[in-house]
C-alpha cells in the first residue's frame, strides 16, 4: 500500500486522502513537512490564521527497526518567530504513523465557531470528533481519558491550556510509550494546533501493518546493525547520555564557562553541581526512579529518565539539560526536585520550557520574582496555567515579556529565547542561533558537539575561526538527519565512526529500493536549509535579522570575559553555498 | 547668534554645545530629527538601549510669526515599530527653544543607574537634576510641581507613568499655554525617554530674545500676511475646524462608509452622531467651555477646544478626531463626556490616545471585557496607570495585545496601530498605511483630504487609481512640511490656494536670507523620506512589511463592501521615485 497524504479542513470539518505527489516521494520528516509549508503557506500570512498550516510527518526511517528512528517532525509558520518552523520530537506517533501509511498529517483552515475539536487517525481516516469536554484540560488529563477510552496503544498528540489560548511558547506534546510526554517543543506551533480548534490528535494503528514493508530486508537489517553498534559503541551515545541523560552537559559546560547564568551575566553557576547529571542519577538511583528511559521504542541510548520524589513517586521523565539549565542556572534556582515539579507542569500546561523558563528568568530581570526564588517560580506557571494577564506574558515567551517590562537584555533571535550555551564563549553555536532558520535554536546545529565535546574534531569555542564553516556543515547534515526520523544524537556516532553515515544510507535504500550516496544525502540537508531560508525572506527576514542581540556584544561575560566578536558580514558568510 | 545643537549625555550626565555642521544648517523639525538618527543611531540598535539617541528639534519657522508654525518635531528609532520615527506636536516647546537659537536637543545614552532627572534647558546650556520625587508622577502633577518652581511661562516636555515603565504606548507630552498638554504621540518616544531616565524636560528662555532674527524683515512679513490670509479663507483652516474640531470628521467619515467601527468591522457607527463634532460643540457651548482653542502662539485655526463638565469644570483639550474614533466608533461607547475623560487620563499617564484605544478595542475583541463597555474603558486605563501585568500588556500596545491574546483581527502596520479611517473603504490612505516610514500614521500622507474632503482634487475613495501617486505627492510635501515646524493642517491651504506655498517659500527665504524654489521644498521632502526608507531597510524592514493585515483582504467592510485590493506590486510602486 502506497503512502498517503491525510488533509483536515478544520474550516468546513472535511477530510481528504491524496496520494502522494512525485515532488515529494523521497521527502520525509523536516524535509517534508519544509516542502509543504514553503509549497502552501503563504510566507506573510498570519501564523493563527486560517492560511497557515500544521504539517506532521514521520521521518524516512521512522516505523523501521532502525534504532532511534521514532522521531515525528511537525511543520508550520511559527506564531513566535514569524519564520518557518520545524520540531522534531520522540513519542510513539512517528511510528504509529509511518506503520499506517500516513506519510503526512496536514491540518489546515480554522474553524467557524469556537469549539474544540479531536483528531481521531485510523487506517481509513480522520473522524473530526467535539472535544469541548477538555477545554481547559492539561495534557496529564486529556492522556487519562483518552487512553480509558481507546487503550494504552494509542498514539495522542496534545495541546494543554497554553496551545488552547494560542500562546506563543505553547508546544505540542506527544505521548510515550510511558503515556507521559515528548514535546514538538519550539516556535509556539501548540499555538497554531490551538488556531485550528484541534485540542489532541489521537492514532489508533488498528489493523495497520505491524512493520514496514522494506525494499531489501536482508540489506536493511545489516545496515541497521552497523548502525546501532556505531551507536552503542559511542561514549556519548551508548555511554554518557544514558548514565546521566543529558543533563550530563550541566558540569561539562559549566566547566568551559559556557552555562548562562542569572540571564546571561556569566558562564558558570556556583551550585552547578546542584542541578547536575551526576546529581540528578544520584537522586534517582536512591528513590528508586529509572535512570534510563527511552522516548521510543528501538532507542539505544536512553538519555531519559524517570525521576521520582522521596516517595518513589514519578514527578517527571523527559527531564533534559536545557530545561534545568533554564530554570536552574538561567533563574539561579538550584533545587532540582522543585525542577522537576516545574518540568511536570509545564508539560501539563503544554509550554516549551526552554522558551517559558528564560522567561521567568527576564521576569526575575523585570523585578517580578526575584533570582532564585523557586517557589515563585512555580506561582508564575500556575499565572500561565490559570491565564492571568501575567501569565498571558510569560506564556508569550522573551521577546514579548521583554517588550511589556521594558527590557533590554532579552537573550532571543528572531524572538525565539537563546537556549543553554553562551554564544560569547561557545561561539560556533552563536553562528547557529544567528543562521538558523528558525530563530535561536540550538539542535539545528549543535557546534557544541566539536566546541566542546570534541566530537567531529576541535573547533576552539572562544575563537572566531572556522565557527561559520561549522555551524553550516552541521546545520546542512541537522535538516539531513530531521529528515530521517532519526535522533539529532545520531550525530555524535555520525561525526566520530565512518561506519555510520553510510550505514544510515544504507538503511535509506534498503527501505526504499533507491541507490541513494553520502552526497545525496547532504544535498537534501542543503536543499532543506535553502528552502527554509527562501520561505523566510519571502516573510521579510532579512541579514540583518540573523544577529545576536547587542548585550552580547557589548557585555563581557565571565570566566573568559568573552564577548560575540562576529561582524555582520562574517555571519552572512553562512548562507555563501 | 548661531544657533546650536545641544546634546545631553544621559549616561555620565554630561552636557556639550555644539555648532551645528553645515550638512544641518538647513534642515530642522522632522528634516532635521530624521538627519541626526540616521546619522548617529544605528539602525539595528535596540530601541530602550544605549545607543538609540531622542532628538527634539524645532521647525525651520518655529519662533516666527507665521501662523502656525509652532510645531516640535521629536525623533529615535521607535520601540513600537523598529523604524525611524518622527512625531511633530504643539504646545510651546518649540518656539520657546527656537528663541534660545536650540537647533536640536539631542538625548543619548541611558544611566548607570536608576535614577530619575529633570533637564533644566536654559540659553547658557542644560542642567541635569534629580527628580526622583517625580516618580510615578502623571504629566499633571508634573507641570503642576514644576510651575510652582518656574512660572507658568516655561515650556515643558515631559512622560507619565506609562514612559518611565518604557511602556511602547508611552508618548511625550508638551505643555500648551494654558498648562494643559498636547502629545508627541505616536510609536513610543515616551519609552525611549523613559529608558533614558528623563521625567521631564523643562526649558527656561529667560535671557532669549523675545523675537527671532529674520534675514528680511518685510519679505517675511509680507509673506506672513499672505500665508495667514490663506489660511483664514479657506473653509476647513478657518471654519470647520475652529468651529468643530478635528472632531468635525466624525460625521462626514461616517457618511462615506469609512469609520472603522467595532475593531473594523464595519465602516459606519450608528450612533455616530453622538461623538460627532456638532455635538461636541453644542454640548461645549450649552456648559461655557471653549469651542475654540490654540495649541500654541500664533495658531489662526483654533482646532482645539477646552472640554468641560455639567458645572463648567475643565475636562480635557486637544480633544481630537482620531482619539473620539478609536474609543468611540472602535470600541462603540458613545458618552463623550465619559470619552472626554479618558482622554484627560491618557494625558496624564502619558499614552499614545490612538495606539492605547485601539488595544482596548482588542482587549474587547479577546472578551477582557465588552464591546460599548465605557465603565469598563475607564478601569483599563487604571491598570495601564498602576503597571499591572493587563495594564502591561495593554500599554504595549496593540501587536503585544493581540500576540499575548492570539487575536488575528490586529490593525497594525509595522505593529503601529492603524487610526481612523478605513483602508479598504479609504484606499489612499491605506496606502500610507502601508508605505509610511513609521508604521500605521493617517498624517504622513492624509489622503483623507483629497480622498474624501476634495482638498487638492478628488481622487475616489473606493477605486485604486491614482491612490498610490496621490499617497505619495502627499508623503513628500508632508515630510517637507513636518520640516517647517508648519502644522500639517495648512496642508488643505496649500492644496486649493495657489498663493500658499509661494508664501511658505517667501518665508523660509526671508527667515534664513536664502533662495529656496518650490522644487527645492519637495526635494526636502523626497530627501527625508529617502533617508528615512534607508534607515528603515538598514533595521531589516522591506517591502513585505509594506502591507496590511490579512483580514483587510478577507473581510468585506460594510456599507460599501469594500476589502483591500491592491497587490504587492502595485504598493511597491510607490518607492519608485
Amino acid at each position: 500500500m502506497a503512502d498517503k497524504i491525510f488533509r483536515v479542513n478544520m474550516n468546513d470539518l472535511s477530510v481528504t486522502i491524496e496520494d502522494v505527489p512525485s515532488a515529494w516521494q523521497g521527502l520525509g520528516g523536516r524535509a517534508l513537512t519544509s516542502a509543504v509549508v514553503a509549497a502552501e503557506v503563504p510566507p506573510t500570512c498570519h501564523p493563527l490564521g486560517k492560511y497557515n498550516k500544521l504539517v506532521f510527518a514521520p521521518g524516512l526511517l521512522s516505523g523501521t527497526r532502525a534504532a532511534n528512528s521514532g522521531r515525528l517532525s511537525a511543520g508550520a509558520k511559527s506564531p513566535l518567530t514569524g519564520t518557518i518552523k520545524e520540531c522534531n520530537s520522540g513519542g510513539t506517533a512517528a511510528q504509529l504513523l509511518a506503520r499506517m501509511g500516513i506519510k503526512a498529517l496536514i491540518l489546515e483552515g480554522v474553524p467557524t465557531d469556537n469549539r474544540l475539536y479531536g483528531l481521531q487517525v485510523t487506517v481509513n481516516g480522520v473522524d473530526i470528533v467535539p472535544a469541548d469536554e477538555l477545554a481547559d484540560s492539561g495534557n496529564f488529563t486529556v492522556v487519562e481519558i483518552l487512553e480509558k477510552q481507546s487503550g494504552k496503544d494509542c498514539g495522542l498528540l496534545s495541546i494543554g491550556q497554553a496551545g488552547e489560548r494560542r500562546q506563543l511558547a505553547a508546544n505540542i506534546s506527544v505521548k510515550d510509550p510511558d503515556s507521559k510526554f515528548r514535546s514538538l517543543g519550539r516556535g509556539g506551533l501548540g499555538a497554531v494546533m490551538g488556531s485550528k480548534g484541534v485540542k489532541y490528535i489521537l492514532i489508533d494503528a488498528a489493523g495497520a501493518p505491524k512493520s514496514i514493508a522494506l525494499a531489501d530486508e536482508e540489506k536493511f537489517k545489516q545496515a541497521a546493525k552497523t548502525f546501532a553498534k556505531a551507536l552503542l559503541d559511542h561514549p556519548v551515545c551508548g555511554g554518557a547520555l544514558g548514565a546521566y541523560g543529558t543533563d550530563v552537559l550541566i558540569n561539562i559546560v559549566n566547566e568551559v564557562g559556557g552555562l548562562p547564568t542569572r540571564n546571561f551575566r556569566s558562564g558558570q553557576f556556583d551550585r552547578h553541581e546542584m542541578i547536575s547529571g551526576e546529581k540528578m542519577a544520584e537522586i534517582i538511583e536512591s528513590r528508586g526512579g529509572k535512570p534510563k528511559h527511552g522516548c521510543h521504542a528501538g532507542c539505544v541510548m536512553q538519555c531519559s529518565q524517570v525521576y521520582v520524589d522521596k516517595d518513589g513517586n514519578y514527578i517527571t521523565s523527559g527531564f533534559e539539560y536545557e530545561s534545568i539549565w533554564a530554570m536552574g542556572a538561567h533563574c539561579c534556582i538550584d533545587d532540582l526536585d522543585l525542577l522537576a515539579r516545574a518540568d511536570s507542569i509545564m508539560d501539563d500546561i503544554g509550554v516549551d520550557s526552554i522558551e517559558m523558563a528564560v522567561t521567568i528568568g527576564l521576569a526575575m530581570e523585570a523585578g517580578i520574582i526575584d533570582f532564585g526564588d523557586g517557589p515563585g517560580f512555580l506561582k508564575l506557571l500556575q499565572e500561565v496555567k490559570e491565564g492571568s494577564p501575567l501569565g498571558r506574558i510569560l506564556g508569550s515567551g522573551a521577546a514579548v515579556t521583554g517588550k511589556a517590562y521594558g527590557l533590554t537584555r532579552v537573550p532571543v533571535v528572531k524572538n525565539q529565547a537563546i537556549p543553554a550555551y553562551d554564544p560569547r564563549s561557545v561561539k560556533g553555536i552563536g553562528i547557529t542561533y544567528c543562521t538558523s532558520t528558525m530563530g535561536a535554536d540550538h539542535t539545528a546545529g549543535y557546534t557544541v558537539a566539536t566546541n566542546i565535546l570534541k566530537s567531529g574534531g576541535f573547533v576552539d569555542p572562544l575563537k572566531k575561526e572556522g565557527q561559520v564553516e561549522l555551524s553550516r556543515n552541521l546545520q546542512i547534515a541537522t535538516a539531513a538527519i530531521d529528515s530521517t526520523g532519526l535522533c539529532i544524537f545520531v550525530a555524535f556516532a555520525v561525526l566520530d565512526n565512518e561506519a555510520a553515515l553510510p550505514a544510515v544510507v544504507d538503511m535509506l535504500n534498503a527501505r526504499y529500493g533507491l541507490s541513494l550516496t553520502i552526497d545525496d544525502v547532504t544535498a537534501l540537508g542543503t536543499s532543506v536549509l535553502k528552502t527554509e531560508h527562501a520561505f523566510n525572506q519571502a516573510a521579510g527576514f532579512t541579514n540583518v535579522h540573523d544577529r545576536l542581540p547587542e548585550f552580547f556584544v557589548d557585555e563581557k561575560v565571565p570566566p573568559h570575559d568573552a564577548v560575540w566578536d562576529f561582524s555582520g558580514e562574517e555571519i552572512d558568510e553562512f548562507w555563501n553555498f
